[in-house]
């Protein structure tokens, strides 16, 4: 019998969230550290987790007309640098290849942190005509961002994988209706995959992406008391066309520049993902993105092994084309041990079966989320485990939107403002939006910031809690990842 | 209208194969080149059909129970090093990022050209004990290898995609049986999907993978006469273990290191398919791979516009659900234009339908390999697609083996072996297998080199064709990509 020391997590989340976090990614086989500073190993507990993301996010914007291409990775110095709240945005956190083949470079290559440099001298070769419009491309790549931040696995790493859409259009409103489209699928893949609820807005001039002309996000809130940005998309409107040439003749033969937009989604999901659903005993993902959904752990005696065993296998192949499933049949360990191994990693529902239930014809399923036992027919058992699977997956979103909801303090004043930060709440209040206030907020609350503007603005009120002018909007505040 | 000039190829394929190549690439909007040297853009045209091979791929691999991961990017140069074999093969090839975040790194990081380094530290890390083998993962991802051959799009760039796998077994046998299930994959993909047949072997001593024990490859033969390496598999037997200190314990509590294989299939491919299927009129796409399969152009007049339009978007609603088929109904282009258009994309069937064809309810049906016209009644028209389908794979890959075998020739003597290298032709020749004549033999043909020795060694004869010596194999030689 292998050993049950060190399986399970030896802290507590609400003790100790940092240590737990770090312990979870790595006990439950999500992520290790290596080497290079600042750099993760995506395992394939989380890199299929990944690909369930990339597979719904991808045939979506497929439908959406939008195509997969792959741009080079490395970014001449000369292009990184034309647009220039761009490069101001990006060049302190470049990683340079300087020598290239046993040479020295002419010129320094950046590895991409972001490809609109290197992609938009493309599109201002290939865009001539309104013909060639719209052209919306994405990638699906890796992107390195130098930051000397403290690295968390997956929610801020020097590297990264995401996919960066960069479409182009030669009216504005066709752009902006793309924004809210693009916005309407981050939410729903955070929603009905990930069980993530967020707080979607638009971010104030000082926080919006480098180059754009507005940025729209959604944020979350994690039990570390930090917010989280998640997926986003920024209008550029004209401004890198005109830093890139980027030009059409419209149907009256008239010259006109392009309207861009870029957007993405990241690895960061899934440090929220952790973060967020996980619990005392390890992982919970959300059925919809596990890669396993279903774990069988057959229970097995000395004498009735092999009955036990061919009645679990005929209960996997009787699911397996439904649900993906795991018969663990492993002869090695105890059934304690792998009920330990299997909440550690989160899988949504366990299938326990023993001589006994096969006796009564029954089978245990117990909820990962919840703990709860439940023993089912196995006439019934497909329905069950279907619905069991929609339940869970509803009842993590419903879990973590009261987690958003109970951690946001609306505030009237500075004094609750401050308060609140301290109780690390995501702060809704009124602000008069102007950039100097918004310094003094984060200079004052070391490093809170603004999050965004959410969409919704009812109850808007009179002054800014902090200076007290008048206020414009309402909008979120927090310390954030 | 859109004017026709300089929207087909203006050289043949027999004349300047070269300039044929790169005409085709950028015509048929599959890639184009960048500020970047040796780098390119892959388009939506070239990276889908890169994504029906890494789904093939990937949907077997993970039957064979190997996972996806993924790794940095990013590599220290003291862990390159670290096996004597692999860094003397790959670092004279290696591109160094020395800053980031502004500042001079402490020690320089390779962007990888590949990952063993990086992978098997964390391997080193993560087995123990026999309980943790086989660890069988693969990661599809960039790699950069900074060449300064000429570089030729999709052939040989400095950037490229690929998958890499990287397994680990306790036994020499289990490592040794992958070898060969994965060459199989290898076969079947290019054979079934790229309809492309190829030399299968192993690598000469001289031309094994930097730190493998032995290589096996598909060779492929291209119209320019010369042979591009296409997917292989790497036994590296204990050579990585030792150097990177992967042990485990045995079910008898021995410490015994691990046997390893690595194997990759690359974007490198989508060159050879279209060197090898292309025509004087541009692409050919084998049918399983090609993002549209079918094309319908309406002949649209005056009189007849609405219901010839009406017409082709039922066919294309009855086809869509089991082919990947695309209405052009733009009106600012003439059928003709569109006719060549689709033909220098490689479209595998066009389907023609004007008010003629529906008087007299058929439509017609062109093959883009042969050119050929079929009329076919509508009603038959979903099994006619099919069975086409299917018929222009199988003819493509009965062309493309005809195309290997006419350009293979069996040697007997240096004066054979000499004017069949003239010839362009891959050197079938009896070989001594020594190292020194195979070096002889690479610097009197200018670089015409060992390909690989097949797998199937029948007809082997008493005297190498270049020294006379005793022969012990027979191998392939002939200039390469």
């Amino acid at each position: 019998m292998a050993k049950k020391e060190s399986q399970g997590l030896t802290v507590k989340k609400d003790e100790d969230i940092s240590e737990w976090y770090t312990q979870v990614i790595q006990k439950a086989d999500m992520a290790d550290y290596t080497m290079v500073s600042g750099c993760i190993v995506f395992k394939p507990n989380s890199y299929e987790i990944w690909e369930r993301i990339k597979d719904e996010t991808d045939k979506r914007l497929k439908l959406m007309g939008i195509k997969n291409s792959y741009f080079p990775l490395l970014i001449p110095e000369s292009l990184l640098t034309k647009e220039k709240e761009h490069v101001e945005g990006f060049s302190p956190e470049v990683a340079w290849v300087t020598e290239g083949g046993g040479k020295k470079l002419n010129e320094k290559l950046a590895i991409r942190p972001t490809s609109e440099t290197i992609m938009y001298d493309s599109y201002s070769k290939w865009i001539r005509s309104w013909r060639d419009l719209p052209l919306k491309l994405c990638q699906w790549n890796n992107v390195v961002r130098w930051e000397f931040k403290h690295a968390v696995p997956f929610l801020r790493t020097r590297e990264f994988l995401w996919v960066e859409g960069h479409t182009v259009f030669a009216a504005k409103e066709e752009a902006e209706k793309e924004m809210k489209d693009i916005m309407e699928l981050w939410q729903l893949i955070c929603n009905d995959y990930l069980a993530l609820p967020s707080l979607a807005g638009q971010k104030t001039e000082k926080e919006k992406f480098a180059g754009a002309e507005y940025t729209q996000t959604l944020e979350f809130y994690l039990p570390s008391g930090k917010a989280a940005q998640g997926p986003d998309a920024h209008f550029d409107g004209q401004k890198f066309a005109k830093a890139f040439d980027i030009k059409f003749l419209d149907k009256n033969e008239k010259e006109q520049y392009v309207y861009q937009n870029t957007w993405a989604i990241t690895t960061r999901m899934l440090g929220v993902m952790i973060m967020v659903h996980g619990d005392d005993r390890g992982l919970i993902i959300p059925p919809k993105i596990a890669p396993t959904q279903v774990v069988i752990v057959p229970i097995l005696t000395k004498d009735d092994k092999e009955n036990v065993l061919k009645k679990a296998s005929e209960i996997k192949e009787g699911l397996e084309k439904k649900f993906r499933i795991y018969l663990d049949d492993r002869e090695n360990y105890s059934p304690g041990w792998k009920f330990n191994e299997w909440e550690l990693k989160g899988i949504p529902i366990r299938l326990e079966i023993g001589p006994k239930d096969i006796k009564k014809d029954q089978v245990v399923l117990v909820r990962r989320d919840l703990n709860t036992k439940k023993e089912i027919k196995i006439s019934h058992l497909k329905d069950e485990v279907e619905a069991l699977l929609e339940t869970i997956q509803k009842s993590l979103f419903m879990k973590a939107k009261k987690l958003l909801n109970d951690n946001i303090a609306e505030v009237k004043n500075w004094k609750e403002f401050e308060d609140a930060v301290k109780n690390k709440k995501i702060v809704k209040a009124n602000f008069c939006n102007v950039t100097e206030c918004e310094d003094e907020i984060k200079s004052k609350l070391e490093g809170a910031k603004a999050l965004n503007i959410p969409f919704n603005q009812e109850g808007l009120e009179k002054n800014c809690a902090h200076c007290g002018k008048k206020a414009k909007v309402i909008a979120y505040f927090a310390k954030s990842y």
